[in-house]
């Protein structure tokens, strides 16, 4: 099936009938013609410059979430061009790669390496029609991967809003940005050939860099890389939902009386609703007790922003920017610290952030009553989900906690076995919901300290046992054996495997 | 000679003869055990923890110049633990590290590699004292040997003002402040172990780093790491020779009238009286022709921070920072950027900023009438001198110019045929002296746009001619056959070889 590298360098570069699937790029002028040796014409030119071939390994970053442009406009060139048999190292994956079944289908792609998976590409996935699973890593474990020489992306192709014609790259300024270019620079780091696809050409030397020219090998320009506005949709909104919001506030409480609430502790939650709201109902509290956090980390968002500029957060260390008041914050708050995901997370890297912090507050699509976490399949089986940095943060913080909803519609939270485990439960120690509070058992301290403070806790055996009261037992999933996506811890170890779903929705 | 491992270890462990080579190292307090596991109580301890073994590497960085402690501390302790046969990588040597001599004698220093050497320790390698000739390499080519996995460092030992419990260091923020990390940068990322040797532990995250959390293994905290008032000292003061200021002048007026004089052109400067003085005398010439520089690159001068600060040099690019003023700077504006070796000079990088240039002014010790230059031997024969940047930067400028006196005292600036050979004529384009300026015959262009806007030139020979008549033929410098030090090209390649001088002056 797979056509020769010689018919199809040929056709990319003579054959006009591939000129449809080139988007448009800008005519870039620099004064001198030595300024712009790495600047190509086109992602054909730039990525036949970087020699890819069949069966290589392709990879893209996610800062711009479900407004990312770039993966889609590349795979749509690569397949142009005639390429087979890749393997797509993205960040993640949102709604907006659903395009990426076509290319699954006709043989551009055969293998995925991502953190997520939604949207219509989730149930093509779940349905089985990839021959190779899935590989499902957390942002450290895709770092872990790349290190350990299972993932060395050939070719990573980064979409940044501007950078210099030799490769300095910043994700806060120009006109979609993106914010942290931290998934960038951890691809830049290990990548064989690095190419930046970007809106605008700056004077060199640009600053501040978060990917560097010793780092970049071609740049290609397009009239846009994504659409900023798209970042703070979806999963890192503020919530209103009283629910939510009732159970960031329980959250909050919790952490106020865990023992971690000191002067100097380090924050960081997840996106979800409660997750994200736990921090706004941190600050009357940390007023309160006079207490300020030495730093929030991970994903940034608004509130963690609202609190650094207010001096009650000394730093934002910052992987990936979950909104627009975070992407901008990055240009004009020096204490705010633009971090790549080996520093954030990477069980093997000499030192992640992950193993400073104090508190991390996550959500959890099912919660097992070993504490086991699912993030990535749904209630029906299908990957609709994100590993993230969930195993990441809670195996590093000192307190894990988990905020979700007890059920959510008919649909239990708290159940017997999660479908698929991202974290296990060893590294969960509490979860909170709107019907109550669970203490991992073993973390009597902590529970102890709970029931010292008037914080009333049950044992997640209660919690499940009320939400098969209110929803009844769910009927069990019927899944084939086919493997359709493997789920790797942050060592790499396989921890879980999703199969295919029996009965595929599929018309 | 040397100790087997086991006997070394037990000694270190546990004989208290080596306590005497240990520095005085602060107690740090912790509030929490966990942030201090890679804080080591000694040099020793990090060292053991490093897995230090004899024949082995250790890397050092010269930020610090002639005010560096941390090489000598750290080879007292190595000496005093019972090593052998080490080979010291240091990116530079001053007249400060004579102590080294005693280490090479008591066989703890087999091998070392370093841009310069100055003082006792070069005169005592000029007498043919180490069995293993010294590797001379330029600033850039040091990252490309490190690159090509000659010189990998097993342990770097690298002094930095202030960082964190985790490892995150500042060059410009603490007591004795050394400003760019540029050479720790290179070696923090190359190295198999990073240890670093800090006068101050701040809170984390410290910011803005410049060495990471994810290269850094161990950290020492010792009471002072070097003598910040010494950085500017010796070769980078500004001149108030007024041969030198007139050399200077002349250059600016090259410069001016070269053809790379023109708005958003980029400049450096090489340490040397004359050299440094050129920055100072081409303000007057941009703000009467209203050009501004994009950038100034390198060893970052007072000069340098004054033009930015007045608006005249868009940015600075500085992977050493030459005196006080220049490392205040980087703490001060955020146009003044630190850059790692590898991005300012190596030819196996992806993007080096010397590629960037348009004009370099660099100093020689010799040059010869086929414009190659000789920044290493003094005239005697005796290594005193550096590499540097000079190979780099010469051969990526668009105008490389050298200054220097015609003759210094009695002895020819210009020869027939230079000693030493670190920067090849070919990549020299014009040299300015206070007898006359010659353009390099490959360069004719250049000589046209010179004469056509008055300024005169002459052949090297000419200057040759003048300086003979004016210091008369010099003796000829008698060497023995065995090599001392090995002048390394960028690319790696052995450029040229000195030779142990044939009468010592060791009484």
């Amino acid at each position: 099936m797979s056509k020769s590298r010689e018919q199809r360098v040929t056709k990319g570069t003579a054959n006009s009938q591939y000129r449809a699937f080139e988007p448009v790029v800008k005519k870039v002028k620099l004064s001198n013609e030595y300024l712009s040796r790495k600047i190509c014409p086109s992602i054909q030119a730039a990525v036949r410059a970087c020699g890819l071939e069949d069966g290589m390994t392709v990879s893209f970053h996610h800062s711009y979430r479900g407004g990312d442009f770039v993966l889609n406009m590349v795979m749509d060139v690569l397949a142009g061009m005639g390429f087979h048999n890749l393997t797509v190292a993205a960040s993640s994956l949102s709604g907006c790669h659903d395009p990426m079944i076509a290319h699954i289908r006709n043989g551009v792609v055969r293998k995925i390496y991502t953190s997520g998976l939604r949207g219509k590409l989730g149930e093509f996935i779940s349905q089985g029609h990839m021959e190779e699973p899935v590989q499902i890593h957390s942002h450290g474990g895709r770092v872990q991967l790349m290190q350990s020489g299972e993932l060395v992306p050939d070719v990573a192709l980064l979409a940044v809003p501007s950078c210099d014609s030799f490769g300095n790259a910043c994700g806060y300024i120009g006109n979609n940005i993106c914010g942290s270019l931290g998934y960038a620079k951890a691809d830049a780091q290990f990548a064989r050939k690095v190419v930046l696809v970007t809106e605008a050409v700056k004077p060199y030397p640009h600053s501040p860099a978060g990917v560097y020219q010793d780092q970049v090998d071609y740049i290609v320009v397009v009239d846009a890389v994504g659409d900023s506005s798209k970042i703070g949709a979806g999963s890192t909104r503020m919530t209103t939902n009283p629910r939510e919001l009732l159970i960031a506030r329980r959250a909050a409480d919790v952490i106020e009386k865990s023992g971690y609430f000191q002067n100097g502790f380090s924050l960081q939650t997840g996106s979800g609703g409660a997750s994200l709201a736990v921090t706004r109902f941190l600050e009357d509290k940390m007023r309160r007790r006079n207490i300020s956090a030495s730093f929030a980390l991970g994903g940034i968002t608004a509130s963690m922003v609202d609190l650094h500029e207010k001096g009650l957060i000394e730093k934002l260390i910052d992987v990936q920017s979950f909104d627009s008041t975070a992407t901008a914050s990055l240009a004009r708050n020096p204490g705010h610290i633009e971090i790549s995901a080996n520093q954030y997370a990477n069980l093997g890297s000499k030192g992640a952030s992950v193993e400073r912090l104090d508190v991390v507050v996550l959500s959890a699509l099912e919660i097992d009553t070993e504490f086991n976490v699912n993030v990535i399949t749904g209630s029906d089986g299908i990957i609709r989900g994100a590993s993230g940095g969930h195993c990441d943060t809670a195996s590093g913080a000192r307190l894990a906690m988990i905020v979700a909803p007890l059920v959510r519609g008919r649909i239990p939270t708290v159940v017997k076995d999660v479908l698929t485990t991202v974290t296990p439960g060893e590294h969960i120690d509490i979860l909170v919901t709107d019907h109550g509070i669970a203490v991992n058992p073993k973390r009597p301290k902590l529970a102890a300290r709970l029931h010292e403070a008037g914080i009333e806790t049950v044992p997640i055996e209660a919690l499940y046992q009320r939400a098969v009261m209110l929803t009844g037992e769910p009927d069990a999933i019927r899944f084939t054996e086919r493997p359709v996506a493997m789920i790797r811890y942050r060592d790499g170890s396989v921890i879980d495997t999703v199969y295919q779903i029996a009965a595929t929705t599929e018309g």
